[in-house]
């Protein structure tokens, strides 16, 4: 009824947008959730075979999913449950991606590969609780050069208004799900971040290293210059 | 016991930084809720009197509040309720501040004094709400130029999903308290931006539209050069 | 101590009304949550047997309920995951459900089969999504030439308001659980409708593909008239 | 910046849509709430000036502006707190209003007026909560002859789950702010009807008649025909 | 390091009271939620032998539970996955168990089992939806002539109010887990229970049958004597 | 359109219910928040003037309430708020109104004269906090003696637990909205009550003081009768 | 009927004990809220009357409790809204109460009294947010040798986390209300410090600082010695 | 990029901190949830090499970590879910662990076992639920000997405003997930704790015995001294 269009591709299962990077300047991106790895490998070559010269994403991967994207040559993250077919585009512009410890790991490695497809240079800092201040007191440097700043944290989320409070960089806070009972599956570290005392804070959804990943890179890139 | 330092100045019902703008480059501001206006009148002028060579602002005010600063010397936004005493500065890119209607205009002034005090071109655009798509697409080359967008709603919050689908330039949505019953006083606006379909959308408390103009003054700043 | 009467039948594990048709005109349906495939066939085959002439609904359908009813006659919708027993009605007045992309599938299939067994034409419209606003613009005119809108959504929620700010036609908003984090399981997308700047727009439970339909059809069905 | 057209008049503090009708085909409304007496008249004459043929509806007035809106010449409503500015328009179609008591009446007046300036009859149906059991049974035949009901109902919101399963008209339910302690301000309300075991049952915002009158009345319109 | 006393039996894994009976007049009880059946058997075997000459009722039964009480002598009641090892009490006063249907059915037994090992005799009212009122009105005379009433329901949780209105009997509601989405798994239909139009309406915790059982029990056993 | 009956008498302003008593047994009651004195001057004595010979009861009454209804002849209860007007019935069997403090008072009151309006000894129990357990267990007889408790609590409302786990009497508790902060107006206490482990507790609505009080007194009342 | 003991005061409006700190070794206290200046005073006087050896505190007092109570010969503390009548317990044990800035410092001036008048050395620490962490460090050895820690802290609350980190002393958190939209009235703060990632963080109620001081000051004092 | 320091041991998955126990005096911890059994016991041996003069602890064992962690050599212990490796410290000071029931053994267990790691003699009282006063009075003399009570409770939480009300020993709370509807998970037991009404209690995370060990540890060893 609706006829087909040169923007899209229709999979039978999913009809595959393949007009993003036209519309918004963003890399291609398959949301593994709920799909199977058969579905995610035929997508993920479908868009590659449109764009066979830039990176697509394919983010939120079972265990099968990321052998099964693997074997269709895809580079996988395996703590980022991440992968990318297709060369990665020049890096512009530089965001360190800040966080605490061992559990956020995944969320904080999504955001740095999404970062890195979406043209960014990724700095990571990991070593950096709030609970171990001198540690961040000394990367205050490698924060200050950066263009974006995204932090990740759980539980309480104090670490962005800490960061915050040291640098002038414009800061996306990621709240993860990270803790129990009261943590409410994120919701404290979510409230805590919107409500940060530090001003200049903004806040992604629980867990969304993806979309933290692609609001940092794009402030990178169009920060990026030769006399910086 | 902890003794008096330059970075603080002392007003007996109030400790005043100093120290802001050299730690994070932004202007020094007067949080106005909950203060009477001879103390806001008294640490704008404090403030202003270390600085007098670049505005101060002073946000939330009542309208006595708004009555003393004026008669301070201060200039009055009464749609923001807020004010600055001294010279703004020079401004570097263009933070373009994205509304629907009347009632969300408080919020959306505030955001839009605050971006031009912390040093932004600001481009008002006002007439664009959701239910009413035409005018949204007809300003879409004024979106596309600006170096960062805030986009200010209330009710369901729709309104950043639908400019984040347009356009590819950094965004950070402002939830307003606009609304009754399920909207929770700006909850609902808040978890619509959160789960925004719309890739990279970032979000600041509701009704903080000072935040969300420091962060973009701060992306359109570092964004601003000559070639663009 | 009850007597028996002809409005109900008594299987067991279930008293199944056979009334419900004579009082509020709507088709029988079965709700398979949390039966057994060997419940849901008996009160199916028990219902069509009262009711030859017309089609029962079975919905909410394990993959063993959905092989079992096969088997048993019925008709198998495996994206709504519900069935079908008896012939369909002649359909009068159209429904459009529209929806935004393969998340929401199995919800939209389940309104649109529940509308059609109610007597209305269905009119799917699945590729719109409020972030590539150029082709919900271009199906405006199947909007408008619908009895009743459909829209279902989750995340954000935001397409009942886009929609609902296109055409004046009956609108009946459904939130899907589909999202993670601050979506709350689908509450983000039921408070965003619930606030929906867009008049005339009314919301049913979360993932309730069903009530939609029922609803819709009958709005449908007695708008229908020859000369539209 | 962005020019005046014939679709908006610019009254300084609002930006008034004169086009809404030709859009959506329902009557402008002015929406009190936060708005000055001043501002109320001002946007009133002005839509009316714009359409003097047919009426423009205002919504949730102050004492003083409905004091002030009457001088002007418009028709108040003081149980719903609106006013009407223009001739009616040819009703056609029956919305029936039911509500429990004299609690819920102020929003059950705004969907009957609302509906009525929208083109419909209204049936007022207003003595049957659920504790009266033999009234809403006595007033069955009104319920099924009406094309569209609105349930308004506070507290634990139970009356459109009885109306749904006595009739199979198109059911719109209000659950309104009336309550105290666990009602939360009308969200038990508000859940109750989205639970509903009644199947066509929607749900609007807590109070907002003025939505249900609006959707009612669509539905009524469009039903309405020479041999019911 | 505290002795053992007369009024418990230290099993090991768990210390069980042996004389609540005593204080509060109600029949012994174990809930079986978290214990393995080993455990419950040899609980109830303990308190079954130190009081043998009345039941001793376990709760919230495993099939595996069920199975080995009953292999230890218990009647096991399938339906509310509960079982009684003992003789059952002389029955006095009656408690009639109001459900709509058979999603309820599981927490409506619990009650019924209940209400009878603690001394009642029961009435099973089982067919009585709100969504059918004729079959509700059928029953009020045994309505009425119960002692006390426990009325359970899911989804909205409609029915006590409902049935509060018809007779002036004590009533204790009780709010089910039954429903999906915005039932909040139970909160609705407590919040509806809690905010009844009904006067004279109290509420249990969701699912909580055994609760209204040992209350209606007590109300009916008081209500039914000479000796006052 | 719907004629006048005898069972309602119409004051303009509201529709009263006069058959009230011969449904349920109950006393007649004004509600009286929301309502101006004048009305309920009206209100009472309407319904006095059709019950001459029974105390109609009103609640919830402002400092002018109060003040009116005392002029027009009704006896005033200044801790509850509250006012009866006409004859007392005789009281049959005894409702025990414990509470902690001067807190809770107002709500321990309106449970008390409810329930001696509703025809029931009232035994007040007014020292009895869970801070000082010597006083509740130097009551304990007369909690026993009772033929129903209503226990009235704020805060963590942990009173019901202590008290039910003393006595088998039948118990109501009230959760009262004293507190602050995580005491969510009365939400806490509501949730500790839900969740006692003392079995046999039921709860009504935050400061319900009335709804307890009638369902006690029909509890204590048909507990204590010779023709049973 | 219960009859008045030497551990009550019977002032009419109030029973007050008189027992409590030979029963906990706490200091008696008046809780304003809700009190009139009269009531108050009278309650102040009594139980200096019994106490005349040491303090007994009143908190939460309006402005014309404040002067009420001065002129009782009360000394007021004004930011704490809270006053003390008779002679300060010598101090043993020292209790820092840390705090960020001036919105707090109602809170953290109720905590410094009431650990005060508990017996304890009180340390004011309130230039330490988190925003400005060389200030924090520069009074980390007063943190060290405090013998317990109260920490004070609105918005996200992060600043126990923080200090948690720094220090192992025992440390009570205690949100405020400070704050606005998603601040949720502290309980974005009240859960920011319950999820704390620092170990040994224990919470009070939102705006408790009379909790916290009482807390704080049973700790100092036993673990005041000579040797430290 | 950041060199490795003697503070920290990379064992590729994870940066142990070996800093602990310098910084805050308490012993170093292994949070087992979301580990597997091999990085369990890989640092926990690790640590124990760093510090094998001291116990090291692992909390939140599964099944599987706790026999890997004892083939390693650690002691289990099988209620808490968690083991030590390496001598336990000399104990000073008491801290009494108190619970009602078996439920919530395991988070009791985790508490005591947590003390007696961080140096404190550990008082067991576990039969002292509300609903059973005598015992807990019974053991009043315990609670008064403790430096710190650590009291258990989940459903009401009702047991730390007893034993608060008994005792003027510093008092941690620890609210626990066990028990179902209403009780949200532990949300009613952590609000109910928030709420006491027996000054000085603090609180915890829900079933976090942990947090609540370390506390009432460090607060035991800094009361111990030889003259109590």
């Amino acid at each position: 009824m609706h006829e087909q269009d040169d923007r899209t591709a229709d999979l039978g299962f999913a009809r595959v947008d393949l007009d993003r990077a036209a519309r918004t300047g963003d890399a291609e991106v398959v949301y593994g959730a709920g799909k199977t790895p058969e579905q995610i490998v035929s997508i993920l070559t479908t868009l590659h075979g449109h764009h066979p010269d830039r990176a697509v994403l394919a983010t939120r991967l079972s265990d099968e999913a990321m052998h099964a994207v693997e074997a269709a040559g895809a580079e996988v993250d395996r703590v980022a449950r991440a992968a990318t077919l297709g060369p990665l585009p020049t890096a512009r512009g530089t965001v360190a991606v800040v966080s605490a410890g061992t559990s956020d790991a995944p969320v904080a490695a999504e955001a740095m590969l999404t970062a890195r497809v979406h043209g960014a240079v990724v700095d990571p800092i990991t070593d950096v609780g709030v609970a171990g201040l001198h540690r961040l007191l000394g990367v205050r440097d490698r924060l200050e050069r950066a263009d974006c700043l995204v932090v990740v944290a759980g539980m309480e989320g104090a670490l962005p208004s800490v960061v915050g409070g040291l640098v002038g960089v414009p800061l996306v806070a990621v709240p993860t799900s990270v803790g129990y009972g009261a943590s409410l599956g994120g919701i404290a570290a979510l409230l805590g971040m919107l409500n940060s005392c530090a001003p200049g804070v903004t806040v992604v959804n629980i867990d969304n290293g993806y979309g933290a990943g692609v609001f940092a890179a794009r402030v990178a890139r169009q920060s990026a210059r030769d006399d910086r």
